[in-house]
């Protein structure tokens, strides 16, 4: 399965492809689109970040997309600008189909590093190590897409634990059976 | 000058029409978005205001377009779903080429109503009586895309006084000008 994650921002907005097989992630590629260097305005912004994730989206083509989830930030406009950039990389990926799966930074972190505290320092290396990336990116969004993505591939790698018999099922699930 | 007015939401989106020509404005068409009846999950309901708001500059053709600018809401989830809306708007607007104006809430009462602080119906009364609307839509945000574009007709339909000369400017502008 291809993953492609997407680290949202009105500024900077990081993007990263890895492939799952066989439980081993692999990096395909990973960039970030410096929107408000090639803009002022924030539509622009928004059609820039657009189609660079579209454009990753049809060469890269991945099977499902990966995103933070954003409900809090520095102050209200931050948020609200964060919240934009968000828009237009799902916008960009359900337009082509995509599932779009939405993860806390918590849980990006804990899954990539073991610690829903770590720094982006900690962040990057892990992802750098998991993915025998040699270089240090110029910019945190990038890894940090990448995590997402990560994060996003180790979950759907963890089968979760289902029945197989009825009987199994009530012993697995007490507290949703009623016994009256 | 045909204008796109959008009043974004992630429960119900707003748009609608007008065209202006010698002052005068007339209704083109409006109405509702209903994108969470439609879809529960965010990236869809998106999808949902991105393509009706193509659909209708395809079919109304307007030449700009007007949204209320958000930062502000009643909580955090609130304002960044709203700012998801208003990308997903907005995006449909720039990919189609139209210049994207932004107003504020009282901006777009005062230039409707007179009053910066009018309440949702006094501005649905003011659109319905100016644009000769007879019936009263179900929805608020309607009304409300309506009022942004007539909002916007306003602003572009009073000329600017451009001074003529240096002269005429440095009388216009005192305070621009250093006496040192």
């Amino acid at each position: 399965m291809r993953i492609l994650g997407i680290d949202p921002g009105s500024i900077v907005c990081g993007y990263g492809v890895v492939e799952t097989i066989n439980k081993k992630i692999t990096l395909i590629e990973y960039g970030v689109v410096e929107a408000k260097k090639q803009h002022s305005e924030l539509p622009r912004r928004l059609e820039a970040i657009f189609n660079r994730i579209g454009s990753v989206i049809d060469r890269s083509l991945p099977d499902e997309t990966a995103i933070e989830s954003v409900f809090f930030a520095k102050n209200a406009q931050s948020l609200a600008k964060l919240s934009h950039a968000r828009a237009a990389g799902m916008l960009a990926a359900t337009l082509k189909q995509l599932p779009v799966n939405e993860y806390s930074a918590k849980e990006v972190k804990r899954a990539v590093t073991g610690n829903g505290n770590a720094s982006k320092e900690q962040v990057q290396f892990m992802v750098k190590t998991m993915l025998g990336i040699e270089e240090t990116p110029d910019f945190f969004d990038a890894t940090d897409a990448l995590a997402v993505a990560i994060c996003h591939a180790l979950k759907s790698n963890t089968p979760r634990s289902r029945a197989k018999s009825w009987k199994q099922f009530v012993e697995q699930n007490p507290d949703k059976i009623s016994r009256k």
